[in-house]
């Protein structure tokens, strides 16, 4: 085993543990439903990622069964199948060679704006710091193919938003790390669900752009450590 | 004890821990309040089934205090009273051949789309995947004799849908096992409470029938391990 | 010490542990917030009742810190002062000779139909079962005085629920023991939630007087072992 | 070390365990997402106060990683950067001398009225108790000077309300002691959430002002221990 494949090789085992940790994220911050959620890490110096395998209960799931796929979505190691996004996920780490990490959920609120494909206004000031201006509405688009993954990538490709909710279906969300994209989908639950229920007593009122460029700059730059 | 006793025995054993297990997926998924939601098991080979006693608490619940009854509700094994809801659980085994397992609840969102006697129409794909089309409502049904079963019977007859919605009263829900029965109280509490959402500012999107259509397949035959 | 006298510290002792142990309910069932309910239980042969102490946080509750009173609230045994609603639960008690439990809380739904003075309709079997018709509304009343106590009294004299609604306040509710009165605040709050969400969207369907007198027939005789 | 020193850093030690504790509410009682909320304390005695690390998971936090800093926001003691609303806690602190806590939260029903600019009308009589009043809204303004302490301090001063809906922003509470703010935040959450849901179908009684008044007396002079 050259050096090379021994670096690939313990960065997915470092990857396994950590994809498979954020799992517990998801329904812990209740994103989820039985097995309908997922979480990828790229694997950095490889056409390689690590998910989720299809249908595997979240108090089931363990470093060691997460698998790794090629950028086709093709498995390359683990013991069981993965998770029927996995195209999708494929897809985005192939065209937007700045993500790390990429998550799928039909969470409850913003979900719901999705089925009626509806944006999420920017109308808080926790939304200009995490998606710089509304969250936007990707395409309807079965499974099976690249029709996700396309959808996703063109709908991002023209937002600071790093979360978009797929027309009928769920929210996907990206992060340089999976561990900034599972924060992106908590995040953005959280401003679907208050959005949401501002609206239904009334609505909102507008944040200026201006200020929600500088929210947005000072947070991507000054927040955290 | 003959060999084919034997075997029933073994299987009721295993029975029994299993419906107990999946009692605790109720308050967890949080579809019930109090004791007022059940799940039981047939026991394959024999005119029996596996359900919770009637009025026990979710924490109280163990393999050995759940009860068998044959497919009338007549108790056959167990210390205390079947659940109320034993009656309806036992007219299902006997009409649908197909069902290993049965799940009713209370299940907040979906009694309310019950109680206006309203179906939960398909506008997200994991209504799609998991019930192939709208979830359907059942007649008003007094509890005591076939009307409740006859009534869950009757109406999913015309669906593809393991869930329907009795007028007034609540969620019933079948599966091949009584884990898949489970599994769609938790998707049906799930896509109730979104939709509901969706609904209050607005209309969601339709999916094409089609697009149901292939989207039901492929989770039937592709999805999980 | 005389034998009864002796046999009323063996009651007090046990109701210490439950009713200590049924406030552990209240945040588990998701009907308080902070410290702001409260369970008590009637001394059986005594003018005596057993409740919270003021202010104390539900994961600092013990056997040890319940406070006993009489049934004009004066503090007869226990080092903290009685919770400011022990007035009201000593009026019922006085007034109300088959009473045995006392439950009060603020539980979102059931308050949010309080605030609007309107009682919840009988529209769920679940109702039609517990509360025998629809969940009443008492009056504005102010804490201080006899006002709550009396208010509870006169409204539940006209009905078969055992839980009131006192307006812009909160829900009581009462039961042969404490534990169904623990029970009738848990359904309470249940079904204020799932009627609140079935109005959201439309109106529920009536269900006929005579079929809700006999659900409720049934429950009181039938259910439970 | 003078004993005046010794005394302050004594205190601190004391308030770091304090309000690394008190942060454990924030999530417990569902006020927080990710890592968005913050609690400080007043180090009487000195013109310091004790407040949460910027960035830092709920649990990972204690009293440990707490920070000091002065009524500047400029750190005085702890490895990590402070809170990006240390700016906010510290004019608090300058401009209310009766404050010893702070507490800021994006709470979701709360942040919705603040959404609309809408304050919270006094139609519960646990709004009475606590806020004394309507809850209050503050001025949109930016993060990064005085903008958001002065809105807090001057919206503040004319309510006997210990909590604030910023515009677009969220919440944020204060009290005599770190407890009590947190308190108000939990308290201001529930009461949000309550009218909000009494709201949405019909308006809610309002309650006489000489009854708030009263309530509000008794609730601050007689409750607790």
């Amino acid at each position: 085993m050259s050096a090379a494949v021994a670096a690939v090789a313990d960065t997915i085992a470092v990857l396994r543990r950590e994809v498979a940790a954020l799992h517990a994220e998801l329904p812990r911050n209740q994103l989820v439903a039985w097995t309908s959620g997922n979480v990828s890490a790229r694997v950095p110096g490889a056409d390689l990622l690590v998910i989720k395998p299809s249908g595997v209960a979240y108090d089931e799931i363990s470093p060691a069964n997460m698998v790794v796929t090629d950028l086709a979505g093709t498995l390359v190691d683990g013991d069981l199948s993965p998770s029927s996004d996995t195209a999708a996920h494929a897809y985005v780490y192939q065209h937007m060679p700045h993500v790390g990490g990429v998550v799928h959920t039909h969470s409850t609120y913003a979900t719901a704006w999705a089925a009626r494909a509806e944006p999420i206004p920017c109308v808080l000031t926790a939304i200009a710091d995490e998606f710089g201006g509304e969250i936007p509405v990707g395409p309807f688009a079965l499974i099976g193919d690249d029709s996700i993954g396309q959808g996703i990538v063109q709908t991002l490709a023209g937002h600071r938003s790093p979360a978009v909710l797929m027309r009928n279906h769920g929210v996907f969300t990206i992060g340089a790390t999976a561990k900034a994209a599972v924060k992106a989908a908590v995040m953005c639950e959280d401003v679907a669900r208050t959005v949401h229920i501002a609206r239904q007593l009334g609505t909102p009122l507008p944040i200026a752009e201006r200020d929600v460029d500088a929210l947005y700059a000072r947070y991507q730059n000054a927040y955290g450590q």
